[in-house]
Order: C-alpha cells, then sequence, then structure tokens
C-alpha cells in the first residue's frame, strides 16, 4: 500500500515529535508542526500562543474557559472555528504532497485518503520523565503529572473532535515504544515504510 | 534493548501466526503454539483438543461449560487449572531460550522478563475475511461473525486472566496493520528488532 501522508500521534515525552522531524529529514520532506499555528493565526487572526492552546487541547474544561472564549457570529464556538480551520489546512497540506504531519488529529483528518501512514508512539514511563527533564526544562518533581495531564488533554481533545479513542490500535498502521524500541530505529522503520 | 523473546498477539484472520512462525524460520528459532498444546495434554491428562477450547479461551460464557468444566480436588477450576500449566510451561520454554510464541497470555505471563518484544498484529476487516476464507475454509457467510466471536473470546481470555485489556497499546512493544504493511514486511520488521 502507498504511504505518501505520515501522521504521528505521540504521547508526551515518548520523543514522537522529534521523531517525525527526523522521519521527514531523512525522506526530504516537509515536516508540519508549528508552521500549521502559524497557517492559523493567520487564518484566523488570533495569536499565536491562543491558537497553540485550543488546537490540540480543546474543549476546556472549565466553564470559565468556555464562556471566556465565546462564540463567533456564526454561533460557532471559537473553539470549534480553530479546529475546523486546522482541518483545512491539514487537508490541502496532504493535498500538496507527501509530509509529516504531527499530533492534530491528522489521522482522522486525513483517513479518507488511502495514502496515509497512521503512527502512535509511546514510551515507558521513566525514560519519558526523563525526557522532559532533560529537554523540555520540566522540573522533576512536575513531569509526571504534567505527562499524565497532557496525554489526558490530547485523548479528551481527540475523542471530541473524532469520537474515536486515542491510542486505540484500530486507528494506527503501525504503534511503536521507542523506549525499547530505540529513537533511531523507529526513524528507520517509519522511513523505511514510506511509499510502499 | 536485547529482546530474545518474541510474543505475538494478534486478531483473528490478521496473519499473525503466519507471521511469528516466519520470524521463527527466518532467525532460526522455536516457534511455539501447538506444542504448548500438547504440553499441557500431556502434563493434565486431558485431550488435546479440549485443552485447545480453554487454553486460549477460557472462562466459559455458559453456566452449562462451566458446570460442566468442574473443578479439581484443589477446588481450583479446570480451566484455572490448564491455564496455571500453560503459564508454567510458556515460562520454562522462555527460559529454555529464544523463541516465537503465539497467544496465549505470553506477553502477560513473561512481563518480569526485560528482553521480551511483545507484537500485536491487526489487520483490515475485508482482507482479515479473505484470509479466513482461504486459508481456513471458512464459509464467506460466517467470516465475519467468526472473527467477532473469536476476537472477543480472546479480549475475554486476556482480561480474565492478566487484569489488562487486550490490544491496549501499553501491552506491547509494537504493533503492525498486515494489511497496509503487508505479511513479508511485518516478519523483516519484528525479525530485525530481535536482539537489538
Amino acid at each position: 500500500m502507498s504511504h505518501k501522508i505520515i501522521t504521528i500521534s505521540r504521547e508526551y515525552g515518548s520523543g514522537g515529535r522529534y521523531i517525525g522531524e527526523c522521519v521527514a529529514k531523512k525522506l526530504g520532506i516537509p515536516y508540519y508542526d508549528s508552521f500549521i499555528m502559524e497557517k492559523i493565526a493567520e487564518e484566523t487572526g488570533f495569536v499565536k500562543e491562543f491558537v497553540a492552546q485550543i488546537a490540540e487541547y480543546a474543549p476546556s474544561k472549565s466553564i470559565f474557559s468556555y464562556a471566556f472564549v465565546g462564540r463567533n457570529t456564526a454561533g460557532e464556538s471559537v473553539e470549534d472555528y480553530v479546529q475546523k480551520v486546522q482541518r483545512k489546512i491539514i487537508i490541502d497540506l496532504a493535498n500538496q504532497g507527501p509530509c509529516v504531519i504531527v499530533g492534530r488529529c491528522a489521522d482522522y483528518i486525513l483517513s479518507d485518503r488511502h495514502d496515509c501512514l497512521n503512527v502512535f508512539i509511546r514510551g515507558n514511563t521513566e525514560e519519558k520523565k526523563q525526557r522532559l527533564i532533560e529537554f523540555h526544562d520540566v522540573k522533576p518533581e512536575n513531569a509526571e503529572k504534567l505527562m499524565r495531564d497532557t496525554d489526558k488533554k490530547r485523548s479528551i481533545n481527540y475523542k471530541y473532535y473524532t469520537g474515536r479513542s486515542w491510542g486505540a490500535y484500530t486507528n494506527y498502521t503501525l504503534m511503536l515504544n521507542s523506549t525499547d524500541i530505540g529513537v533511531e530505529k523507529c526513524v528507520d522503520i517509519i522511513a523505511d515504510l514510506y511509499d510502499e
């Protein structure tokens, strides 16, 4: 089966984002992550920090946030509007040619295509914690809670906008444990499946 | 991380068993499936067909089956006794050296070891149906129900004897969709991770 578009879902701290960057570099194809944020900000007029918060983590949990986020003139919540713009941008980028897209429900958004390699990267708790402490300046005492909270938010976001369960094996072409397999080997396996 | 023991869990019809056989052949290491049945039959005195039915599909769902299966003199249900013997055999086989073990909660039974490569093989519905019709003599009109029922029984068996969810990504080192990736490529990926 042809695999031109690579989507990467990942546990926080698993190195999934870095793996995505390395795969794109190895294959010489674009890697889209913060670029999608910039495009959404450009199209909606919202600041990037606001977009970053809601594009992967909406819906907000508190009533206050919900009230604060508000609705646009079409009666649509701003969160839903940002998701709609994100969806359109992801579809457009995939139509432009081969690429790697990290997170953002891309596996679901592009599920009508038949050339996606949908990857899920997980890791063991201790190694994920170490990665956050070393590369993301997270304090050791906060690492485990931050990991749990971030994955929970991703899971809620995915469920809300796709109706599917984040991490359920039926969504993905392959799932890799980056701790057991090693980051470099994960990159090799994914890159090797491109355009097969 | 060293990977000497390969356990393969699989959806019915995904080709996981065949993939396991090919990996073992490619690596020149033993493949254990029906051999485990024979060992259980030898040790318990039960006939192989009976063992095959309950080793991967216990607990039985109907009250009648439960009553029929009965209990031994230690007050243990015969199903639990067979599982206990199976567990001991799997641990012994792994202690003897590198091997491939298909199904039988082996990933859980061997979770104290640090040299297991735990694989989950899935497939797309249509291709799994075709495989059952072509290689397992299943009638087309029965294929989908048989697939669903078999996976459900495996899932119940796994939950009952491990407390974990069958197919949950946290149990496995890697998960592969044999339809999208292809059986040969799955064999290559798994064999390549042996003893890494």
